[in-house]
């Protein structure tokens, strides 16, 4: 493009000026070699894709409805598979959602920004966990919120804690406004929230008058024979509750295809911002994962889908157990892609990660989960992507270099 | 979900409260009426969708290519995808663009917003045609910028009119940033940016320091022999610009793949910004667009595509021309897909919209395009979606009513 002799900092907002990479992506190229086992990657496996399948659905969906499902669309969502999403609202337990309290978003990312942006004004609080998910963090900060960490441990967020923070806070005339938690197999420490916590999540929020942003990507993808202790906070009585989940682990990240719940009033708000934000998410994705619900394509694939990620966790818990150094720890996740392995303390996986990379193996360093910049001996292991040898092998390699002295 | 004693006008953000459902979304239930001949909607006509060859390609892109195309991808967009804008931006003029300073979007409305907040701080001033494309002031104004409006004729943004706009709101200490403009068979005017006041715009906006937020999604529906008149102001030398075009128009708008093109420390800002936004736009639609693209499919439709909707425009300005009742004038548009007619003076298309659709025949008045809320004997007139004789029908019918006293 032009030379334009524009000063381009003076140019930016506030937003556009606060706004700088992620630790996460400054690694990408790191991490991305070839030859690599990565441990880094979030992503679901692609060997999970059901490429045969959904061909065949693509085909057939722009054939048969192609005049809807490449034409603008409601921004609210396409209506069979709203309808759709109702259903798996009320097989997890929301059973008084309503299709008028669904709004199909592009990817949960886009429900965590829309939500963000309709709740919360520059210097509000949002209260996150320690650690949280970066994509979260991300949106609430862009909406300008200040966010407080809030401590977690094997049974999730820290509800003394909680109350704790919202009273300081409070008491210094701080405006709380959010609670954002992911109390299924967590990302990215693989924790599971404890069924009496959620109980006195939603008590303390109704107390207090907070908002808590449910974000439950992985449901579906428990190792556990049944799924009570699993239940989304938006099904327990008197919950104040955005509830966000996605296809993306299920069916496929690239479809960009993941929806919200919530109270109508609330409803309404994110529907004007997402009018703003894209008119509407992609029509011919709404219209395959609406076929692949209908065809039951997604739900005769979930038993192959838990069991094929458990193996792989199974693979991972095996490798730490039996060549983890004394005095690290991790998580034992019921679900999901992620363990969270803590280094003793004097140890930095940050500063660990080249020796690691080195050696053929790349994982995320934890620090940059924990907005009170803490977690600088803590890093995320995912299962997701490489194969049970994979994992076994490069869990190997990384206890080896973690069992060295301190560099 | 839950009953829940939310006081929800307390709960929203500033931006939140502020967001109301705009006039043409109020008008949606009215004009959707299945047996009305609509000159109401904005969309391309599903007849223009290749939808044999779109399902063959979606069914390859998916068997050979799906473990990207369904995978997670980089936010700036799929390689492929990029590189085929790159050369689409040479082709319109715009050769110094390179692929870094390219990012697709989820639609040219993520592109609009997206530059709005990377932009704009709240009480900024962005300076939009009067009238303007109601998703563009959306963006705009979610970003809490304030709007004024800059007349405009049969060429164009007045140029007078704009240096008086920014002197005055200068004289008064306010923050002008940036001027929204839509050069070619705008919408809803459908008028196109004379060729030197194409000049003049960019030399203003260099002398006062602004960017150019030039949406250009119907640069490729010009209905004249050659298409020198429509170079993007990004082409101009010294130009200060965003540019942003889309596939919307071309192949088909729910595949929600559009871009933008700006310098790249601009680029840079809006990358991070679409990271919080959705992490990526489809990358199935992005790989159905880049395959559509390169299989030629794009540019052999063009003339197709051209003829489609000239013919139709043809079939409303003819109808205009023997029925408008006296002191009505409308616009003569080169391309796209609106004609924006005037009434006299002292008629108001919302009131005669009532009276239209008990006649069988829907439109947008014109007064919601108008940030100064002006424009109340304005409407205007899409002949994408009906056949040239539903045209020729609804205008007559349209013109009866107008001529009639006013009610």
């Amino acid at each position: 493009m032009a030379e334009t002799g524009i000063e381009y900092e003076e140019l930016f907002s506030e937003l556009g000026r606060s706004m700088q990479p992620n630790a996460i992506r400054k690694l990408t190229p790191l991490i991305a070699r070839g030859d690599i086992i990565s441990l880094a990657a979030g992503a679901p496996s692609v060997e999970t894709f059901a490429l045969e399948e959904l061909s065949e659905i693509a085909f057939r969906v722009i054939r048969e409805q192609g005049r809807s499902a490449l034409q603008y669309g409601p921004t609210r969502g396409q209506a069979k598979l709203i309808q759709a999403i109702t259903e798996i609202m009320h097989a997890r337990g929301v059973e008084r959602t309503s299709p008028s309290e669904i709004v199909v978003t592009t990817g949960s990312q886009q429900g965590l920004d829309l939500v963000a942006r309709v709740l919360l004004d520059p210097g509000d609080i949002a209260l996150v966990e320690l650690p949280s998910y970066i994509g979260g963090i991300i949106a609430l900060r862009n909406a300008r919120a200040e966010l407080v960490g809030v401590r977690q441990d094997a049974g999730g967020i820290d509800i003394a804690d909680l109350i704790e923070k919202i009273a300081r806070l409070r008491a210094v005339g701080r405006r709380v406004k959010c609670v954002y938690t992911i109390p299924n197999f967590q990302n990215p420490s693989g924790v599971t929230l404890a069924s009496d916590r959620r109980h006195r999540l939603v008590e303390v929020a109704e107390e207090h008058g907070l908002i808590i942003i449910e974000d439950d990507p992985y449901y579906d993808l428990y190792f556990t024979d049944n799924r009570d202790g699993f239940t989304p906070l938006a099904a327990l009585e008197g919950s104040r509750v955005i509830y966000l989940s996605s296809f993306s682990k299920v069916l496929a990240p690239g479809l960009r295809t993941a929806w919200l719940a919530a109270p109508q009033p609330i409803v309404s708000k994110i529907e004007l911002a997402k009018e703003g934000a894209d008119l509407s998410s992609s029509m011919l994705d709404q219209a395959i994962a609406a076929e692949a619900l209908d065809s039951g394509l997604v739900e005769r694939r979930l038993p192959e889908l838990r069991a094929f990620y458990e193996k792989r966790c199974r693979a991972m818990l095996d490798a730490l157990a039996r060549h983890a150094p004394e005095g690290s720890q991790w998580t034992k996740p019921l679900g999901g892609f992620f363990v969270l392995m803590e280094l003793a303390a004097a140890r930095d996986a940050t500063e660990l990660l080249p020796r690691a990379i080195e050696n053929g193996v790349a994982y995320v360093p934890g620090q940059p989960f924990f907005v009170d910049d803490g977690g600088a001996n803590t890093l995320r292991l995912a299962f997701s992507k490489e194969s049970p040898e994979n994992i076994t092998e490069g869990i190997e390699r990384l206890c080896r270099i973690f069992s060295g002295a301190p560099s």
